[in-house]
């Protein structure tokens, strides 16, 4: 039924390359599907301004597109400023994030998360935090080997992946073909321990029920579970 | 244990008043306790530019605060461009109220809600919503007895209320105070007969369980039949 | 001859509501005839930057329009910047009431008005000036009953109204159906003793006498009167 | 009791000089003693958008100065936008000399002016009016010549001159160090006939009374007889 | 002498893979050392707004950074517009990629090259040019595979590379060391015939003599032929 | 030959009028041909952030264009923001002079020249260097005669000429019809001694050979020497 005859909870395939740049302190290529998603994480010595003195760190993080990342070309938004889509994607992951991290462990310091999509096929922003996380987690190691942080700042994994119901069904994983049909859609952000961290469910021509609901919470579990393990595998 | 003094699934007293200014095709100011919103719809003869030759309508919305409307001056986006928390709240406005639309039945128009904070206490997106559905609803009568629309373009009421935790405890209709304190909050939008329209739930330093999700939900469906009686007590 | 029926020096009627905000420092609601304006002022510690160590005090200005305060729906200006008409009115609005004011009396602080049109029908400059008096009166009490402030820095009462020139005779306060078709219009600002702070008459269309502009100042003087009432009024 | 020694009506030297630029359909520089603009007339062959089918014709103007036109330098407006300021200088140009135009017989074509101040020494929004409507004068003449235009669309000169209250006393044509003390200032444009056309007096710290109002008009209509003059010597 | 310890005359190992991302109508990833630029070509059906109706073509280029690719994080462009030098660059690889091309061939259609570096070490632009070439060849392969286009646009090969005088000798394809601290540094643009397309050369602290600007361009000749050598071998 | 009549190596008459403007620490108006350009040198004490402490000083450049000072009229870049071309020509200017100034002797304090196009016939860049070098002079000689200076900051003169291969054949100064259809033109920059500071030179729709990038430079030596006495004549 699906359009890449998945099963209705298949997900795509993972992948999750680490060290790919050379200058970022922790970076890494993912790759779910067709969806590819450059993640770099900068560690800045000062934490943004509303934290000085608070002892507290910050993470945030700022997505972009490159123009033919997508079917048909996009304007580059160095030209025209970050559309409103961008700035959503971009505070969800860095909310997403910061869910997973102790901000007194990290103290007052920033770490800037750049997630760019060099090929976009659905599901961009759930890759952006699953390889956000990764590039992060090597940000901490390098401050812990360095010394600089001495307890841990990463409570758990964060993970996301979209779900939604595409010809009246829920689905795993939605990607082009099926986000730009599916009635309902949305992300889950879970910890590694199945904890939510971010629900967001949209009816675009279509409502939904509980129980309907209730069956894309299953879904994301599952989901986040493969993620989780394909963050493990790239780390190992 | 509420600062207000609420119990934990108790709203604050909601008024939605009509037809508060002279111009647009429909109009109401809705008080959610502190939350003041006034919300107008005009009706705009041709589609956007993506509808033209569709036959189908549009519903779009446009969000603004004074900028005395909060506890501390905030400046004003005209000075400044709309932030990224702006977009992010007008698109769900516009989401959420198309979810309640037939757009072949409203025909190639458009109609624009404004939905501007005149005072706020927490919840003024919620409120947007709610009120934005009577505006509009008003703007449909107008249209149908003008014999320019006519079949009911309007399929359901849309009215949305925020849920959290605080302290620990599952919350309806979380006034300023409180959703500056909860761990986790979000918003719920449905329909007259209780269908899920858009779910979104972020944790914001604490992570929720599947149980709480599901105590906030059922916490949302109490809330928005009040406010739909209120939207009918409003139009009687 | 007038379209609303009013005789030559009529003004409109006047009603200035205090105190409908619950965040500002002073405010009002200024409705004159179908000009609606929500007046709101922000005490801020601090003087603009060219002011520090001078000693003197600040009263700025800043205006807007809801997107349909207006016949036809406007865009928003957080959208596309403030247009020079808008900055032109708020300079106007600043300029205007701190000529009513002790800058040393009032020390090194600022005064923010915010003056948003809910509703417009010609005129509104001079509502926000006249209601702008009234917030800024109330945000001066403010600062005196908590002892901030020991000398009042009011030195008088400041009111502003339109005059034109209409279907060849000298009219006062102009709707918008006047406003859209004088040949010669313009603003008056006036101290409540009658002292001139701000003259300001175009020709659109045709060019004025001094004897027509003479006519034109004695309308104004009458009207500012009724609006020093209207203020005294609504303080009482 | 003027900083440059001159008497209380005195103007400063004015010349007109035209032909100054090989490109402009009408140019001039006018120097008004250390006040120096470029005025270029540009005629477009259509109208702006708002006149299209209405027969008439439009004449607008944009106002900028050098950086290093003022004493000290100014930011390039071209990196920062145009401030409120300029955009209230040149929508004043734009107005006054409309003023003096049969926009029937123009037809359905715009002139913009481009006012540049090269120097500035106070009053160069005068100055471009004043230069303004030679390059406009020399550009209907050129229409009037290739037969595009066969009615003279010039109904009268336009001319406009400073005056204020300065130390105590009210003075013509206003300098820099005038301009930056005066208490009381602003701009009267007038036709050649000594109708008025705009009349912009603001108070800078004090207030004036219809008395101080009424001599200020008797100095800007001896002013504007001088730059009448000045207008038909540089044509002759 | 050379911080890499290259000879004065070596380039650094050039690699250029194709068909990196499946959208773009031709794409590559060039890498000039530590230098990583992704190349991608898209065609639009409709030339630039100024030749509509001439029957020729346009090619034309947009460069971007990705914020980590540099040692120190940049500013994204999207949020604060594309700088002087993101201009000047892009201009130069539309410029340089249209001398191999003849635009009547090509007909009323353009082609955008993106060229965005995800690393970068010195010579950006040069590396996005001989990219991008391969990218171009790769769109016009498949206009012509499809019958769009029947002659080959392509004239000739575009290779570009950069000089410089560093420690006062004359250096090819510097990294970004010795760019740093370059006293001249520019860069050559040549056709596949080793014809000059474009000559940049700056003095940054150092004048140079035309004896040594003719060494510069014996080892631009040198370096664009190993360039050209390596566009062929991915092409092959 | 060429449209002027001029011989391939002929230059346009240079003119060099010094002391323009009143404010300016250094300014004059350079005609060369129908290209006429004001440049000023204003003197800042402070230098730009990135020197503070380093001893050194800094010059830089901003460069405008009348809005008619073309054939037909251009958008003002205060209205729409600076063009890519703009920037690119600016940071030429500034590169330019810099070679010809030591730094150290400058000290700490920043000289902003900036050169506006009155009327544009071609070489405007050009133009703009060679008679920014003489505002820069005149600024340097003031610094001296206050004895902020001590030991002259200048090393040699600056002079800039366009060249390019018109009809096929190499020609000196370009005017505007030259310029808008030559095959290949650009700029050098050059010291009074004849070293090279800047050489840009870029194939229009023509490549170029080795033999005649020779010949254009043999042009340009001659035209910089021509520039150069003009600028001793403007000193003399």
């Amino acid at each position: 039924m699906r359009p890449s005859g998945r099963q209705l909870g298949d997900m795509r395939p993972v992948t999750i390359e680490t060290g790919v740049t050379r200058h970022a302190e922790g970076s890494c290529l993912i790759k779910v599907g067709g969806t590819h998603v450059l993640c770099t994480a900068t560690i800045e010595d000062r934490p943004p301004h509303f934290l000085k003195g608070t002892g507290l760190g910050w993470v945030t993080a700022e997505y972009g597109m490159l123009p033919r990342a997508t079917h048909s070309r996009m304007p580059r938004e160095a030209k025209k400023g970050q559309s409103g889509r961008t700035q959503e994607i971009q505070r969800l992951i860095g909310r997403a994030l910061r869910a997973g991290v102790d901000r007194v462990a990290l103290g007052e310091r920033q770490i800037v998360l750049d997630c760019d999509v060099i090929q976009a096929d659905g599901g961009t922003r759930c890759a952006s935090i699953t390889g956000g996380w990764v590039a992060l987690r090597l940000a901490f190691d390098k401050l812990m080997k360095a010394g600089i942080v001495t307890s841990d700042p990463m409570l758990d994994h964060i993970a996301a992946v979209s779900c939604g119901i595409y010809a009246g069904q829920p689905i795993l994983d939605l990607d082009y073909p099926e986000d730009s049909e599916a009635g309902v859609d949305g992300n889950f952000v879970l910890t590694g321990a199945g904890r939510l961290v971010e629900v967001q469910m949209s009816a675009e021509g279509a409502t939904f029920s509980r129980d309907q609901m209730s069956t894309l919470m299953d879904l994301a579990e599952t989901g986040c579970q493969t993620l989780v393990a394909a963050q493990k595998a790239a780390l190992a």
